[in-house]
């Protein structure tokens, strides 16, 4: 397996699903910092990540920035349309590219990508789409367990790990 | 089974029945990504949704709206006699709707629904006056696992599914 | 058994244990609808509730004003002097109060109590201490399957619960 | 064994990992009521606390300052350096501190220490570098569940919970 991008999905993946509405009708979101140190994986790997997701918020937007994801696209109604024109510009196939979803319009992606996951509390026809079924749920640092579950296919996660422990921020 | 009106609780079933309250008085809700997805495979369907509570928060009446839910009642005492009157608007029978709640205040139209469902961590008593327990639990989804499982019922699910994958909406 | 008072720990019990801090020192506190349904399963009974807590919160005191809680005791160093007194004023014994927490400042009322009860993940040597170590953990209602658990072996759980389907108000 | 300090992460520790956004880029922090009854153990029994982690908020410093913790280190780049001089400040070796952590950056402490767990969901990887894998997860009171074990492997345990249950406030 030769995979040279990552791209999520962000509610139900980097969260549980969870939507926090306050009565002002402002909104909370929950991310983990375990799956902040799948992005560390991937950087550390030399594989770049793209976060996209179909709502549009400035919680995913601060999120991405401090991970210094090199993708991010917010608001996007079809997704297999965004991803096959960035595959373009970095000279990519779909082949070589990796991605998780949890829902509907992550399907087509699901079917596209060279290797495809969702969380354990996908949809049981969800889950069906996708290679890989993880054991963690959206929210429980499952973008972190696909990442280092990609590593170790491709036969990088011990290199890349020791190079982690080097490395000390956290976020 | 032949129903062409859902109707659900708020409190329980989609939230975990969690109440966040802060030194101000305010309150949060958490909802979940996953039910919206519910309301949109019952809208594919064509089978409108109503959404009934005997709590009446902005909260509530924030995601009924941007999921657009059909009806939202909030603040009902009496929430068979609510049902009654738009089952009699709509030209409907009892025989003919779902309803999914998870306490005491459910019971009646739990009895009287054509089909009922109750998450899986309502108290024992209650699960005891349903035709469903689901596999989830309040807040995880259950609104959308007991669409999923009428839609099955119904023979329709698989014909809305791939709408579903067509259409990129997520909320 | 006869129980006369059923007395309550908050965090914990009523609460996951969660202390939500913001970065300006305010704190949320998540209640569970659950435990609100106990309350009046109580008050159905007739059997006054009180609530005792080591901490002091504007939150604790809304929710327990909003579910008419009979007597609220916050910021208590000693427990059992609190609820001796109280159980003076009322000309009860120790053996007729039940009662449910989950920690170390919990432990001399869980012994002195005629019944107590700590959730399924009290710490293991607190559970030794209590009659009842319940199914649910703190925040997932499980006050309000104390409650059950308490009617039914006092044999009025039916009869009560048959009262609760008639009234409709959910907190 | 015999440990003289005890060391601990924050995010996936003292937390389920959880980082809460709002829109305005503001954070909350959820920790539990539990964990700090461990650090209540270690002060009856007489073992200072050092809270150390690579992020930085107002939120750790007012739980830690609540909780009276000995010695609190943020936005800590080199958790071994930053331990190691405070190993030598109080004339202690690294196999009389005990450490709690869940990450990568944790990895060099959780070999050195003389003690050293993580808790149920860390990465399997992690956990491997461990002593001790703990059975509840981040943010559930794992850090309590590691005090408790180390007082009981130092046999001690008993008499301080003897003591504990003697003083009674909660936080």
């Amino acid at each position: 397996m030769q995979i040279k991008l990552v791209a999520t999905d962000v509610d139900g993946v980097w969260t549980d699903g969870g939507l926090y509405y306050d009565k002002d009708g402002n909104e909370l979101k929950k991310f983990n910092v375990k799956d902040g140190a799948g992005v560390k994986l991937l950087k550390t790997a030399g594989i770049p990540v793209c976060v996209i997701t179909a709502k549009n918020s400035p919680m995913v937007e601060k999120r991405a920035k401090e991970l210094r994801v090199d993708y991010l696209y917010q608001g996007v109604e079809d997704k297999i349309r965004a991803i096959s024109a960035l595959v373009k510009m970095l000279n990519l196939s779909f082949e070589e590219i990796a991605y998780i979803g949890d829902d509907f319009n992550d399907v087509p992606l699901l079917r596209k990508a060279g290797c495809s996951a969702t969380p354990a509390d996908a949809s049981q026809i969800i889950q069906q789409e996708a290679d890989w079924v993880l054991t963690k749920k959206g929210g429980e640092g499952v973008f972190r367990e696909f990442v280092e579950k990609l590593l170790i296919e491709m036969g990088v996660y011990n290199t890349v790990y020791e190079e982690m422990i080097k490395c000390h921020d956290e976020n």
